[in-house]
């Protein structure tokens, strides 16, 4: 795992591919055939524009609602809904939704951008096609064959802290099939599908964990892993097989 | 990350630190002050002799039911209620339950032993215990401190597939604080712990992915961590404070 640091404030309209492999070069190193390049949600959302000043949102009546009811600030839960196809379950200082993507997690992935003032950070639009065309300009640029990773923080039920997830995926198979035991009735025993893309985003947050602006990308060389047909959506476990919504 | 692999088929009784320190002596590697050591449940179980051979095993009629419901071996389902607290959900070939010690996730943990025959593993009686006596005895017999992960891969509600989990830790603390932003009221406005060692599991359970008995245990060297005061039990989240539970 080799962190990529140094990377400047980045602005919207930034070309966040060629800032990382200038540092990459800075550093002495460069991205090679195999690797896995993991960068945050909040380069690539500042990078795409998707960014909102808090003061330019107008609460509706059902945001200033569940402002109250939650204690948050009624202009961000207004975002909130906004990029939200439901609100799956709320209560003092917690709003979890379904984002309109799909995602199940606090505040529909929005968080402060980092920069002074009140602007907040919005989830990629699609974040799978972020990472594709990522990936084909590293290897327009660089001629190395590289997966990526958009990776963000998600809060778990029955576990207590955040972990790092991929909402993005491109050039590797987001969930891997494990060759598994079965029972005595041919069922399998255990759950035998792997969530690659999601061990990958833990392991990359690893590095990026303590310092939030510093280490915003990471890449993991070494690893054997498949291309595959699964991009970050299908992590999304469907509504009809997920017994806990 | 360095894989150990080469560990022989564990048995009830075997001294698994000192096999797992012989194969990193064959491997010309040793543990050093500040690497963490990560290993599979399974391993720790079979040393432990935490199996159950089904033959023995008579189901209830409760466990004969809801065999029926699910579709599942009578037998196992059986032991996964003697391991658990409640049935939390079940549905064709799925029965999650909440474990005694209070892991939420499928069959209580139970998993077949990888040796021919119907022997089943389940989980460390008390996992943080066996970490904490693992890394007494690495330090006793190496000098090093190190810091000792149990991991299991457990599956999500809302997400696919399944990923490395901590069932046991010690000499890391399992829950670290992020310097978080925090909104407008001063709340803070995305969760701000994150569960180290559920990610140090997940980068772990990269490499084990693969061989299942072949790779079981996993060093991570070169990382900073606090030894911090949560314990892998920790990372459990209170009914009380779980809204999907």
């Amino acid at each position: 795992m080799i962190p990529i640091g140094g990377v400047p404030l980045i602005q919207p309209g930034d070309d966040l591919v060629q800032m990382l492999l200038g540092r990459l070069r800075a550093a002495g190193d460069r991205l090679k055939t195999g690797d896995i390049l993991v960068v945050t949600q909040k380069i690539v959302s500042k990078s795409e524009g998707s960014l909102v000043d808090l003061r330019s949102c107008r609460p509706s009546r059902q945001a200033r609602h569940l402002a109250r009811f939650t204690g948050k600030d009624p202009r961000l839960v207004e975002l909130v809904l906004r990029e939200s196809k439901k609100v799956l379950r709320h209560g003092p200082n917690l709003i979890v939704t379904e984002h309109r993507q799909g995602w199940v997690c606090a505040n529909a992935g929005i968080d402060f951008s980092n920069v002074p003032g009140e602007e907040v950070t919005l989830l990629p639009r699609d974040s799978d096609h972020t990472a594709r065309r990522m990936r084909r300009r590293i290897k327009a640029l660089t001629g190395a064959e590289v997966a990526v990773l958009i990776v963000d923080s998600h809060g778990r039920p029955f576990r207590r802290g955040a972990v790092g997830v991929a909402i993005g995926t491109a050039g590797i198979s987001a969930l891997v099939n494990k060759r598994g035991a079965r029972d005595l009735f041919r069922y399998r025993l255990r759950g035998t599908e792997i969530a690659l893309a999601d061990e990958v985003a833990s392991a990359a947050s690893l590095l990026m964990g303590q310092a939030d602006e510093g280490i915003p990308a990471v890449i993991l060389r070494g690893l054997n892993y498949p291309k595959g047909w699964a991009k970050a959506l299908n992590l999304i476990r469907p509504e009809a097989n997920d017994l806990f919504r």
